[in-house]
């Protein structure tokens, strides 16, 4: 029984691979026709190969690079057995990350969501709240004194793990009746975490903060250095003359609310302490 | 009070991102410095300018293209919001189609393993399976006769849905006492499903068959045309003297059990019937 031969159109079409990527493969010696015409230079194949193209369209499917797949295709069933278990691995690693990243969305989208409520607000609120911070012990600065570096060693340590940073950063100081921001001392610098990568991790217990649904009270209001004391005031004076039962200390969330080179820089300055 | 300036290195700490990627920034017109020294041509940021690098580290991980990020930081928060819910989509679309290949690939082992398992038996062996396949109906044909272009409908047909194809074929025919393989003819192909995509398909219904957790009864060998009928017979024989209550159809499997380009092809035959 005489083998047949198919052209590269034919094999296009019974493949459903594109002739110009047939006209690749052979190029790359991914995939070579058993006879080319020496006269016309079309390319013939033998029935009997077209098998292997199933093999290479699912091998390009699960993420193998084509230099590899000339490899593979070579491989004995256990050869090939021990690559596809590795190669599930591989897609094990980029789901969990995919995941990490669907997360952090759904993360920034809610900061933004309260971002956008409570840039209207001008009072005293009260709210319900998750708090997941990644925090630093700072020593003897004022909210709007605090050295980049010290933010600078924050990022670092919460990417090398991996994990993300937004772009909010905040401050932590004591709850207490102050008459200018100049006697305000912070006792910690934090930035909210993005994912649960750094929760379980040893070494950074002491460093993460983990508030879930808690009330707190707060006030936010655009950012004028100016201004700050007035807003801490008004928070400060509210919870005192309702007797409210806080925590001993204010969370000073600062927010960029515009990222634009060509218009002047905005910020949102969040002032929140948790009701117990 | 005046601004403080950093310096291209002291961003490049401060930020946890590369000198090069710094430059690289300028240059595309995504972050600037807010000064350039005419004579020296040393970059200077401004301090307030810091924050926008973690908007972009924000975008980029997200997925983003650089080209992208330009636009989406002169995005109001309502705009970016919208893109982030966009974002989502496309982060979920990924993560889903990597679950579709993980499928795959465990589905692919599985089919080799079984492979690696019946590749050895030589005698009539009976096995606990999931059939999974999308049929056609094919009319007049014996198994080896089968046109490629009936196969290259059912590719088309499968991968038409995003659904993969396996190097794997097989035809169904009636279970019948055969003397050659001349007197065969098959009522349908097939290919094994490697997601589960195409089945709840309305349009397709007609051409999935689900068959789950089965006994079958089956033989396996190296494919050869002329010994084909031998092993078609000591199946057929064994279910009868046994009188086994079996399906009236027998499936076969084809399965190449070589891709590589400078061997001789080898195959793999399963011939197989449910039992009932």
């Amino acid at each position: 029984m005489k083998e047949q031969y198919y052209s590269i159109g034919q094999v296009a079409k019974l493949s459903n691979i594109s002739i110009p990527t047939l006209r690749y493969y052979d190029q790359i010696d991914l995939y070579k026709p058993a006879h080319v015409d020496t006269l016309t230079s079309y390319r013939y194949y033998k029935e009997s190969q077209l098998y292997i193209l199933d093999m290479i369209k699912s091998l390009k499917y699960i993420g193998t690079p084509l230099t590899d797949i000339k490899t593979v295709l070579n491989y004995t069933p256990a050869e090939l057995f021990c690559f596809l278990e590795h190669q599930e691995d591989v897609i094990e690693g980029k789901i969990q990350g995919l995941q990490e990243i669907h997360k952090n969305l759904q993360q920034t989208k809610k900061q933004l969501q309260q971002q956008m409520k409570t840039a209207l607000a001008t009072d005293v609120f009260e709210k319900t709240e998750d708090l997941q911070i990644f925090t630093l012990p700072v020593e003897n600065y004022a909210p709007q004194s605090i050295p980049n570096d010290c933010y600078g060693e924050l990022i670092k340590l919460v990417e090398a793990e991996g994990s993300r940073i937004s772009s909010h950063y905040g401050c932590i100081y004591p709850l207490l009746d102050y008459n200018s921001m100049d006697e305000v001392r912070c006792t910690h610098i934090f930035t909210p975490l993005m994912t649960d990568r750094l929760n379980s991790h040893p070494a950074y217990r002491r460093n993460i903060r983990l508030i879930s649904e808690s009330r707190f009270i707060g006030i936010a209001f655009q950012y004028h250095p100016d201004r700050y004391i007035e807003h801490y005031q008004r928070l400060y004076h509210y919870i005192r003359s309702k007797e409210l039962p806080v925590a001993d200390h204010v969370y000073d969330l600062f927010t960029p609310t515009r990222y634009s080179q060509h218009k002047e820089e905005e910020f949102m300055v969040e002032l929140k302490v948790q009701l117990l």
